[in-house]
């Protein structure tokens, strides 16, 4: 386990190092991604040589923000992880070319594992991008308008432009002084929050079309087979977020999920309101999580993990 | 057209006055009860007799702002309105009742028609609850929790929770002080942006049902018929925002919503993307709007309106 330094003393390394490699996380979202380019943007600005690596293709729309630093190839001297809370979370390639060198970590979660020689982690920060908002502060000032819009997408993204519990007053007072750098921050969130890919279009609306109620309306089972994956051509990005969907109907207090996976089985999602907890209505089927969002898997069809789960559900409600 | 003020002057009158009368426009929405509802509180906490009116009743998913006052029954000494453009928009009774004797009237929409005696209006504020943190800061300070909870959910709701374009830094730095008072800001989001109503959500899945794409996927047309909204048992309210789903998919640069009305038309719902401009488009069938968002009516049924409105979207891309 790695040492634990304050934000200072990462900027101080990053300023006296060059040729610097920034790592981002696998399956890359806007918070890693954000964070990786903005620091990358910061250090180019400082006259030093640096890059952005990843085990995963970046998607197209955050092209803004890769076209943002200037492309660069070296031989690293100083390795350093953003929004990481594992070394395995880089994925390979990077994990076998870099995990064991990693000099400075710069991070959010609770759950780091503090991988690198030195760590900075601040897990009251919504978004890593908060944390690197503050740090290239010490570097270089406040940042540009290009900085600005990766943080912000950053931000946006992690908190769901501002929705989740994870936002404080800071991440409010952070997002002010990014926007006055005359960011596009209506086309960001456009792009983020209000673009969908027309294959999740046609899989939501199949994955609607399933949706059944039961129990008063207070239990909601929705399906994913795989049929319905290949006729809307939607693939595991394109089902982001769609768990959401049945605990969102008004009413509902178990929502639930049926995702058909090959070779016999189901991964099941579960989200709850008060005062059904998710997280022991999955342990029942040797799942966990949250109290609110939880999952597990069951085997069988898509129909005979429905049947079980409603089976589970309808306690809850017979039982009062 | 009566006096414009400024803010000091208008917190002076409310300090002057006592049976004080808040109105808030027909229709309300999470801006005016939150405007309202704070302001009622906050001259309350003044040891005023304060009561807010509405020509419609609140949905009871406001009710956590309703009972933060304290119901009051009084002949009204001074009447003032928040987030209400024209006298008109009071709508009826209250219209008739208190139209012509509105003695103050705080808001933020450009258009304003200084209708009442004396104006304070800010055209750059997100929300009229930005302006009404103010005023009640000037009041009797910082606003208190419930108060802050009004205020929030007036801001959440008039920016998209900070997504649209009218957001500002201040709306931000006005959030990050609103937050601080220990609202539940998470609950406020999820009950005014997370939850649909069942016929909402039978109403979506059979719009989406309906969608259709055109010219290499850049023209959408979703169709609701009078038989979709019956099935569903969808009201007018249901339909709001639901004109935005044919333009969210990725690449579509003109969506169009077609909602068949009794009488033989229908109205429709016209959003586009660069470069065209949804208002010159609706204008071809005499209607109007934004470049980005505008609608019309066309008569017939929606097959022959949907005809009409392609055979012009053809056009545009045809042409190039």
């Amino acid at each position: 386990m790695g040492m634990k330094i304050d934000l200072q003393t990462a900027a101080q390394r990053l300023r006296e190092k060059d040729n610097i490699l920034i790592l981002i996380h696998q399956f890359p979202d806007g918070d890693t991604i954000g964070c990786g380019f903005a620091l990358c943007r910061a250090l180019q600005t400082l006259s030093k040589t640096a890059r952005v690596l990843c085990s995963h293709t970046v998607n197209q729309k955050y092209d803004y923000i890769l076209n943002s630093v200037t492309p660069q190839c070296f031989e690293p001297d100083f390795v350093v992880s953003v929004d990481v809370a594992d070394q395995k979370l880089l994925g390979e390639p990077v994990l076998s070319a870099y995990g064991d060198r990693i000099d400075l970590s710069i991070d959010h979660h609770g759950s780091n594992t503090f991988f690198a020689k030195e760590n900075y982690v601040d897990a009251s920060a919504a978004a890593a991008s908060e944390i690197l908002y503050e740090l290239i502060c010490l570097l270089c000032g406040e940042p540009d308008k290009q900085m600005a819009a990766a943080l912000y997408t950053g931000i946006s993204t992690d908190t769901g432009c501002f929705k989740f519990t994870n936002t404080t007053p800071k991440t409010h007072l952070i997002a002010a002084k990014l926007m006055e750098r005359g960011i596009d921050y209506g086309e960001i969130n456009r792009i983020m929050f209000d673009t969908k890919v027309k294959s999740r279009i046609l899989l939501e609306r199949m994955a609607l079309d399933s949706m059944r109620f039961f129990c008063d309306d207070k239990v909601a089972i929705m399906t994913i087979t795989r049929e319905m994956k290949q006729k809307s051509g939607a693939d595991d990005e394109d089902l982001n977020g769609i768990s959401a969907l049945p605990r969102q109907v008004e009413g509902v207090l178990i929502g639930i999920t049926v995702r058909e996976q090959e070779g016999g089985y189901c991964k099941i999602s579960v989200r709850t309101h008060e005062p059904v907890s998710a997280a022991e209505f999955c342990a029942k089927f040797g799942g966990g999580g949250h109290v609110r969002a939880a999952g597990c898997e069951i085997k069988g069809s898509v129909e005979e993990a429905s049947e079980q789960l409603l089976a589970l559900a309808k306690t809850y409600f017979e039982a009062k």
